[in-house]
């Protein structure tokens, strides 16, 4: 087989190295006789890989104790109800500035809770920028302040995070948690999918500040909400005990690699590549204003939709897959998360310049 | 390494098989040159595996078209609120049967979004046995009537379904799902949680008729409509790719041995053996009556704790583990699901002899 690269947004490449560790004791890790997937959460076996699989996300990200790191389910998805049923519950309104469909469902569902207020948009130019945010802009009645850190869709990026003082800022930092250093004393609640930067799809972590925790509406599940979680240490039910263990092996795999600012000092230097390529080449063009780039989800395009398709269909007889954009962007998207390696993206350019040689 | 038998009651053993399988196509499925973990759930090698498992599932159960099969997150706890936020909405009300804790779990959630009427309670007993229910026990007006099939921790069975007349029967199956054969068509809703028959934890699925679909409560989070799973064939956003796809296999492997019925036979088999070892000892004695006992999860105990602690250090010292019982029921727990394989419980009956020989 030859090399293939996956430029999937996700669920997305995951590094080759975890794979294999995580193949090689599939059947039977650390002479128990079991797979991970048979294995009891309530075991010691089991403890241990959830411990250390908590203590190493608190490392890499210097996550503070005040603050508590949940393993849930549902993804960023179920997180768009969190939020507001656990936070909206002092003055039933939020805040929500609009940078794509992520951000706009998330908002759509708080308005199921309580009061929502965009508080800005680029929709007016196809969320290809990040609308400017100052402290005037928020609410300071508001329960929290809602971005989406990284979209991407629109690939684009907040490059200061907004100052909201004393409201608790909310984020969903899906495609860009791990790949990029976040300062996780500047938010209330983070949280992420799994399936990007950490392990398989049906992980979610959620951060969020303890003062926080108490105070869900009377009608949110049980399961939704985060006091749940956090007063049983992810362990109220059954957790997704295999993706919580691949994610230990993948933060492992980032400390092994510096941690978080040197994945995101490759992630730089690898869309600082195909970003150089775009600015400079005469086919090709970055759909995002160049101040709000993200530094893992890269959409670009061609000149005309046949050309996309020419293009697309040349990448994939060259092992490289998953480049669709998606439909409300069109044209390519290219996602270089933590575990796409520089090669991979070498071999994007190649490509591109074979692409653009026969034009 | 010795062979073990895992005796977990969930997550629990996998089919030997299918996780060989899983291990040797880890890096590179079917030369895609991806792990299925890092394939897109919009790809088309996910959609053939979800269109797979789902076929299989229904082909397994027989489950009739105007049912949706969907692959959910959260477990039967989260069931335990989707169940009144999406079909309490007629009248308000229904009627629950608890025999055991998750039953009372999942009545008290219900109890957030309704009226709930306890219909019976075998409480009295410490859940030992069924209560018996005649169709002058259901409320037509209930919007459901909920059971617990097979109670995990107390090991008890339904051996019978309650007739519920026009009253749809609303299911927690999480521990005989595939076990043993289930007519669907008694059921409006059937849940379980994947992490004993079916695949690793993570994965819920849930089979509902579809006229109860469309009527969740204004409050229901969009995650929690089954309308939202049902129109998107369980794709509304990133499912547990990686569970379903073991799933699948799992689904299978059963189909290999003869399908549920198979099954059914193996597990009366199995745990057959047990309850006569049971019935026979001088020492040993189960704690269920003997009419509502399941065919997957044995709770037994010996006369005093101490005793129950050396048997148990036994076992473990012999391969067998997690034979411990649920701390509400004390003593032992053989959980003996459709991957445990006969010679598990030949080697569990063999400790228990040569148990009973010190004493």
């Amino acid at each position: 087989m030859n090399q293939v690269y996956n430029f999937s947004a996700g669920p997305a490449v995951l590094p080759q190295s975890v794979l294999a560790e995580a193949q090689s004791e599939f059947l039977n890790y650390k002479h128990t006789g079991m797979s991970v997937m048979e294995m009891s959460h309530r075991g010691d076996t089991f403890l241990e890989i959830l411990a250390d699989a908590e203590q190493s996300l608190r490392k890499l990200m210097n996550i503070p104790e005040e603050y508590s790191v949940l393993f849930l389910q549902g993804g960023a998805s179920m997180q768009f109800a969190m939020a507001p049923l656990n936070l909206m519950n002092h003055n039933n309104k939020a805040d929500y500035v609009e940078t794509g469909m992520w951000a706009k469902k998330a908002a759509a569902e708080a308005k199921k809770y309580g009061s929502v207020r965009i508080v800005a948009s680029s929709a007016d130019k196809l969320y290809t920028y990040i609308p400017a945010i100052t402290e005037a802009d928020v609410d300071p009645a508001a329960d929290y302040f809602y971005i989406t850190l990284n979209n991407t869709i629109y690939g684009t990026r907040y490059p200061t995070l907004p100052q909201t003082g004393s409201v608790p800022l909310v984020g969903d930092a899906s495609s860009c948690i791990l790949g990029e250093t976040i300062d996780i004393s500047r938010f209330g609640l983070l949280f992420a999918g799994a399936q990007k930067n950490i392990g398989p799809a049906g992980l979610t972590i959620a951060i969020i500040k303890k003062e926080l925790i108490d105070h869900p509406m009377e009608i949110t599940p049980t399961m939704l909400q985060y006091a749940t979680h956090a007063k049983n240490d992810s362990l109220y039910n059954t957790p997704p005990t295999y993706g919580i263990y691949i994610a230990g092996k993948v933060f492992h795999w980032i400390a092994d690699q510096g941690g978080v600012a040197a994945m995101e000092q490759k992630n730089k230097q690898k869309s600082g590549l195909l970003y150089d390529y775009l600015d400079h080449s005469r086919h090709f063009m970055g759909t995002v204003e160049k101040a709000f780039r993200s530094y893992t989800n890269i959409p670009f395009v061609l000149p005309t939709e046949e050309m996309n398709h020419r293009f697309l269909q040349l990448a994939e007889q060259q092992g490289l897959y998953n480049l669709k954009g998606h439909r409300s962007v069109g044209g390519m998207r290219a996602s270089l998360y933590n575990a796409m390696p520089l090669e991979g993206v070498e071999a994007l350019l190649h490509c591109m310049e074979e692409f653009e040689k026969t034009i």
